[in-house]
């Protein structure tokens, strides 16, 4: 009795499939008639998601081809529910038979157990595998469309793999062509030192079968002032009920986020200005959120990912059926590190959370 | 138009109130028929919250007395909404009537003004005070109690102010002992010496005219394991929407949190085993939560405050008349560090996120 | 565990109280910042709905006088939530000790006791009662008033009390005066001789100790074409779901209604026409209303309203101890007719709806 | 800016799709793992909604034939969403060129213009069609089934074609095999008589290319006491927005309805009795509920169907290019009388708004 698969207030995102379901797909209610979303740009969206792209993923490969049922009319939005589905054809049920039983140490299978009484669909973690967050990057890829066409960007890139960092987004804003190049990389990072690194670092886990975790920044520019809503429905809120919605997620932060708990008001306060006759502040560790509405300096996040709990080594775990020590080796196919592939994902939750509030910014106006 | 101050799925808490209006309050309805309020209790709790208890806060003096106006019958909850105002009796607006103009730094009034286009209450932040935690802690400290009732303990304490820092959690467990002490400390602390040095500190501060922000840890003992939802409504996602409700919070993360995104899944998975034919975990870096769902280990998570916006000293600003330059003093009365009286609000806003999801859990049993 | 007093998507009304707790009262979300609130006009419309004003209701006196805790800043909204209460200060808890024992036929007794298993708060119907359609005739008596100021005026009168009938309201439409006109009248009725007939109808049920149903009709003219949604969210589904929260009501129909299932198509199709360079149609079967959307043409829906269970006379029940013949008679202070009063709360339950609906058309030009 | 095709509270129904879409479909979020859905039973009872079975309906053919994407591993439950779509196949877009410009009387086709600007699907009546029962018959089919495990039947009957009446429904509850077979006749009929009259009747106004209205009764019988909520989410409130989203549905009532409104309170009023240990009402006026919840009485409701828009005859209308005297003759496929398909889709409304009351019920024991 879990209505836990929907989310948004005047956009409403359902999201249904399970890893090994005949298919996985959404419906997005609430999106405004008369405007184009372009397939192919989507489709290049779902493809930085995609497994099997590069070395440094799962060689899963599933074309996550999506296919529009309703909602679109020659390519633009008519005013009924988008509908769109991915149908699952690389499925290899028996890579998963154990694990009715033996719950893998950091997923998922024991806590679906314990709240489904044994009828959840174990088969590569069912409703709780990464690959739902397919279908949240169909709806959120039309968010961004959307958001692009009023000027508004959102952009992603991986700040940290393991203890390698790439350098945090200026607080003050990227230029469009910084954060458009982050898109086109196999690796979204902005110092490509970093990026070397980063695969060197991906690689040597992956040889000693093990995993790493990491941290991705997302930043939106371009942001009028007056966003998002107070208490419960405040930027911060929105943004982290969409974003811990993709697995593996454990941490969240806005602006200077943890580091300014160890500051004085005196130095983390932002002081206004003027510039070409808008409201600014002069520095921003408020990440361009307060009272929980945008202020129009760029809105800056940062999530951290832990490392993929599916790794090759043995481990100790436990049998449902009563044994107390069992050791488990996951096969199938898995990340060595699902940040480059989430990068998208976040992007994805930030665009349906700030749609959302722009749709109601839009309506007070 | 803005539905922001309305929370849950199960039970639907409503917010209401200003800085300086004539009452706060809120309605919490969905709360089953036939189960005991301490008031008494409920008052203790909010005693936590309220300013002038010491030398450390706001000199701002509220009783903060609650009044119930419906949903009890002698002490028990009879299924309709449970209603409970408090009378803003301490208005001084007096403090206030520059703000219009001229917006505080680190504050909602820029944004708020953006947002409502001036019609805004300015009087003490209004709607976007701190003051509203209040009526989040009558409705929480309600929910506290019922999760008590069946065995659940929901305890927070000061982690760190500025540099200074607490122990931290056990992330197995800590005893009921420890944890009830904390709520009967002036600062609510594992360790006594930290307890001193935080006093120091934000003494130090105040003396300055400065502030200083910190992180507060929470725990939540007893639940059992299938509480939480997949997708956009697990723990993480409903606790998180709840404590981003609080002013002043800029980062959430859960267990090991940023942590884990150093680390490798060898280090950081979980594993199974046994006790007292219990299936629990050797460690707890997932800080009690898989996929969203309760583990049945102790769940734990971390708030990080910026300091209080409001400081004694000068601060740069602009007018929304239009002047580029403006120097502002925020007079009134403010808290050095907003830390010490957020503890039960962040209890407050865990008890709604798990007594919501408890009430899920209970349903489908 | 019932979240069933909170109505609204693009506002969110929660209605709090019961007959005899210390106040009734509700919060209502989501009204823009900036619009003006005439409190005076607000209790003229709820001294429509209060007891005690003629010889035809009930002798209970509740001055019913609202004090409003939030939300409105020298009299204009500041988009916070608007709260209001009413003391509840003419309570006769012993006429109502029977009860919890003893259900009365036609009232919601028998059924909250199976609900909240002998929680709930019996003393005159609790939450069920009446009484708690005050708060909602706040909230949509300012909803009344945000409607009348983009010209969309909602009215109602009593269509019949038993077998006694006013004229219908003209589908075409009725002049604003005539609208007007019906607020100021002890007995809202068009035709002035049926007002003189219900009145003698009702005096004559009332001098018997019994009590008589009724229709009331209701109309929203000024709407503009293309508000409300389709599928579940039509001006149909919303109307329907806040006027069934007036207790009493049995039945509801849009435009021709009930009568329409008799006709061919060829009949009820209403043609399309220009008027003044509108699209308007040649007559008004639909009642306003097409997929669940406004044409522009006058809105009309009627809903039919039981007797008033409360009656003097002596009736068969039950009670829940065990006694399976027992006779009682049901004292206090009752309404032989409830369709005087009722009028208002429909007016209340459609500005509600519309504005709701309102909201949404505003946010989609 | 709809989020107008998302039903229910403790289900979420999410439907979505055109009548002339690749697809239309729904997903079904909250129905509780570990319950068995007989796919060839749904199949059935979607075929009672489905176009072209007899010589009565339009002679559009489509086998809808419901394809499960999610939600059910080997026929039972898993927790996650249950998604289904049906592919369109029988698509003729032709007959529907001239309509974006000449709106259809009695039709969406206007309003649907007037919300969306003109983008919206003019094709077969777009999201506004009959043909979106179909999904919504899919999820009403599943909570049909798991009603039926519970002791719960809902059954439906053509109480009315134009004047041509059936007998009531027994108020008193009737027999489940004169309920089970309603469902397996051509026409839902308790009088044979009647039924042939009635196909009399509809032949008769198909053959002068024109069509007729109905109504249609239901009831709900096996329902325990104690199942629905007061003020918004009664179970009159939730069984309206689920029936009014039945497009041709102009009047609702329960019980005695509007008869109600003309009769004495000694007459309407139900005396309680016991029978068996249970409470009754010798008589059942109410239709099974009180304050909004269920007395354990059968259930019993009547929807007015206002004849079909679509008819063969010429009708006026104009252009929404400027054309004031335009003469209109609908080709395409339509039904003479839309009441008999239209039995199945008001038994799977009721079956969600009574189950998803039903979940309540049972989370509150």
């Amino acid at each position: 009795m879990t209505v836990s698969s929907v989310y948004g207030e005047h956009i409403r995102l359902s999201i249904f499939g399970q890893s090994h379901s005949r298919a996985i797909g959404m419906s997005l209610d609430g999106i405004p008639a008369g405007l184009p979303v372009d397939e192919a740009a989507l489709r290049a969206f779902l493809a930085r998601r995609a497994p099997g792209s590069t070395d440094l993923g799962t060689p899963r490969k599933e074309a996550d081809e999506p296919v529009f049922l309703s909602g679109l009319v020659d390519g633009v939005t008519c005013g009924a529910p988008i509908a769109a589905i991915i149908e699952n054809t690389n499925i290899r049920p028996k890579d998963y038979s154990e694990l009715q039983d033996k719950p893998r140490p950091g997923h998922a299978d024991f806590t679906a157990q314990m709240k489904y009484g044994g009828h959840q669909d174990v088969r590569g973690g069912g409703h709780f595998s990464g690959r739902l967050t397919a279908p949240m990057c169909i709806a959120g890829g039309i968010c961004l469309q959307l958001l692009q066409h009023a000027g508004i960007q959102i952009s992603a890139h991986i700040l940290s793999v393991g203890t390698v960092k790439d350098r945090s987004f200026d607080p003050m804003g990227e230029t469009e062509e910084t954060l458009q190049a982050l898109a086109k990389k196999p690796l979204a990072v902005l110092d490509p030192a970093a990026g070397e690194a980063m695969r060197a670092e991906i690689l040597a886990v992956k040889a000693e079968g093990d995993s790493v975790g990491g941290v991705i920044e997302c930043t939106v520019q371009g942001l009028p002032a007056g966003l998002g809503d107070p208490m419960f429905f405040g930027l911060e809120n929105r943004i982290a009920q969409a974003v811990f919605a993709i697995p593996a997620v454990k941490g969240l932060e806005f602006g200077a986020g943890f580091a300014c708990a160890e500051r004085r008001g005196s130095e983390n306060n932002d002081a206004f200005c003027m510039e070409n006759g808008m409201v600014r502040t002069k520095t921003n560790h408020h990440g361009g959120i307060l009272g929980g509405i945008s202020t129009g300096m760029p809105l800056v996040f940062r999530a951290a990912f832990k490392p993929t709990p599916s790794i090759g080594r043995e481990q100790n775990t436990i049998s449902l059926s009563g044994e107390c020590d069992v050791k488990l080796t996951v096969h199938g196919r898995h990340d060595p590190c699902i940040v480059p592939r989430a990068v998208p994902c976040v992007e994805a939750a930030a665009a349906l959370a700030v749609y959302d509030a722009y749709l109601q910014y839009k309506a007070e106006r």
